[in-house]
């Protein structure tokens, strides 16, 4: 049995909760500022609003005022909040910290360093802790395809949790591992987090093809556009393995859990794929975004918290200019209002075992 | 402008007649022994009647008795028949086969050797052909995400032409090449082969989890299982890693065109997908089948073509035993009528960057 804090108690991080209830640990939830009506409804009727379902009846829970009482004892902290929200759980949990905690993060994103560099979300929070601390608590990550509400259900799920700290992960994982709770373990911190970080972007790149469909005059066949959206899919694991080399991390992990499998159920639906969707029939991404008001599209959010140190960082030569034309172009769209038109003959240009594709004969 | 002959009038042998039309070649479309009724609606019509489209108008179309005419001066020959009648078209194209001559596969699949080895198709296709011929012809194969029906429609496609033979890669990529056919070109024929013919057993294995939905109890949130399909989506991509690094070519194929993109367009419809369902309701193999009479199922064929030599190198030791989990699984639900009970914990063990899932703690 294992005290958990889980901080966040939106649909990921209440997710976990279930097999973290089913393995025999104390689960404490706590809301976040913008979660108070949630936890509310937790308290007054045991239902989870937002997953429809009742939260394991071994789950206590804490307002953000209450994150005291909330990881007091707590062995393994979770941290479940938005990628916006990683500063404000650093400042939160700061206090509560105590040397051989370990730190488990199911937040995903990427951001620029002032410095020009990108960092994985478990670095940010690392350097927004108090020196004090933040070399005496262990940190490490969920990756791999995981719908939350999927998850609360006990549907079968297959994950990775990775940490550089690769003594601290058989007990990590006996922690969570259920017989519907599949957990290999990792010590790829970069190619993990790399990989769960972008397929929001590039799932909502996948997502333009079905947009793209409806802008088109109707077909004597009823075509679709398919191939279109697999070579965008594609492109994105492409990416992705170039961007793990840059960072130093193992390009083989994108073959597996977090990153063919995660983009692949990202691209089954959420909140992404309706933007992708949305931008693909023409309209501009302020339009769009006032048809999902109050939604945080991490796809979004990645693509523009990345591009300062994509500038960087190709600035300085340790990126390719010709590499990410996705990413970049998902950057022209979401920040400039572009059209959705991307250069094929661009993409596939860093791969080793595929000759540049030279344009049209 | 070329001469090139597609022998094979199915879909995706006509398929790329539209990109080889419009590039100004001369085309000739000969059907196989079980084309004639499409040969005689194109010669009617002008309509493909499986494809519901006109041909192009450059496209002569050829009864397989006519197939010398049909092979004349051909500088290209497209091979386009299904895995199973790769043996028919060496016996049919052989006579008519100069010294020069490409050979262009999109017929996809693996066998196994009379000596216990996995064969690619274009080995197969060669060791058929006469001793006079066969070494005096080039062998290459396209590989990617390419639904027939969309390229028939001059939607974007993305593909690999691919060729151990690297110079004659540029003219024929050449001769292809339109604005909304998009090629690159590689050498690793071993890797390209592998993904395009795996990706049918493993596109079914991914359609077993809406299957295994159906039979599921109502949710109180209505939860799907994507994730449990993600999880199998990227088991085969691992599988498909690690066969291709058996047989020597380069794994990172995987990442790409022929790897990830097409695995991830064959998930989205097709008979795989429709087998793989079926059989996830808990159907029977045998009863799976009568409910698709007459129709190829590639998945299913691939599996039970691999299986000998699957075995055999497992016996011998260049497999791993453990390997393979998912395609061994299929193997018994496709030929023992076995359910459908895949144990997660045997996946992802020969990958280097995950630590064995070791069972439930």
């Amino acid at each position: 049995m294992t005290i958990i804090s889980v901080i966040g108690a939106g649909v990921m991080g209440t997710a976990v909760t279930y097999p973290a209830a089913d393995n025999g640990n104390e689960i404490r939830l706590v809301g976040t500022h913008l979660d108070d009506s949630i936890i509310q409804s937790c308290k007054d009727t045991g239902v989870h609003p937002r997953l429809s379902r009742p939260i394991s009846t071994s789950v206590q829970t804490f307002f953000h005022t209450e994150i005291e009482a909330g990881m007091r004892d707590a062995e393994i902290v979770v941290i479940g909040v938005s990628s916006r929200g990683v500063h404000w759980a650093a400042q939160a949990i700061a206090p509560n910290l105590r040397p051989g905690m370990i730190i488990l993060m199911v937040t995903k994103g990427l951001e620029s360093s002032e410095s020009g560099e990108l960092q994985i979300l478990p670095d940010v929070l690392r350097s927004l802790l108090p020196v004090s601390i933040r070399d005496h608590v262990h940190y490490a990550a969920i990756g791999g395809p995981s719908i939350a509400g999927e998850l609360a259900a006990k549907r079968h799920t297959a994950v990775v949790f990775v940490s550089r700290d690769a003594a601290i992960l058989p007990s990590l994982r006996a922690a969570f591992t259920t017989p519907y709770y599949h957990i290999w373990t990792s010590t790829d911190l970069i190619g993990v987090e790399v990989c769960v970080a972008l397929k929001n972007p590039y799932a909502l790149a996948v997502g333009l093809a079905s947009g793209l469909l409806e802008s088109q005059p109707p077909d004597v066949a009823n075509a679709k556009m398919y191939n279109y959206a697999a070579a965008i899919f594609a492109q994105g694991l492409a990416e992705t393995a170039y961007m793990i080399k840059v960072l130093g991390g193992n390009p083989e992990t994108v073959f597996s859990l977090p990153g063919a499998g995660d983009l692949y159920v990202t691209t089954q639906g959420g909140r992404n794929s309706r933007m992708g969707r949305m931008l693909g029939t023409g309209m501009s991404f302020s339009d769009a975004v006032e048809e999902m008001p109050n939604e945080t599209i991490e796809g979004v959010d990645t693509v523009i918290a990345m591009m300062p140190a994509i500038d960087a960082m190709t600035y300085i030569g340790s990126i390719d200019a010709s590499a990410l034309p996705l990413l970049r172009g998902l950057y022209q769209i979401v920040t400039r209002n572009h059209s959705v038109d991307f250069d094929f003959e661009t993409f596939f240009s860093n791969l080793t075992f595929v000759q540049p594709n030279t344009g049209h004969a």
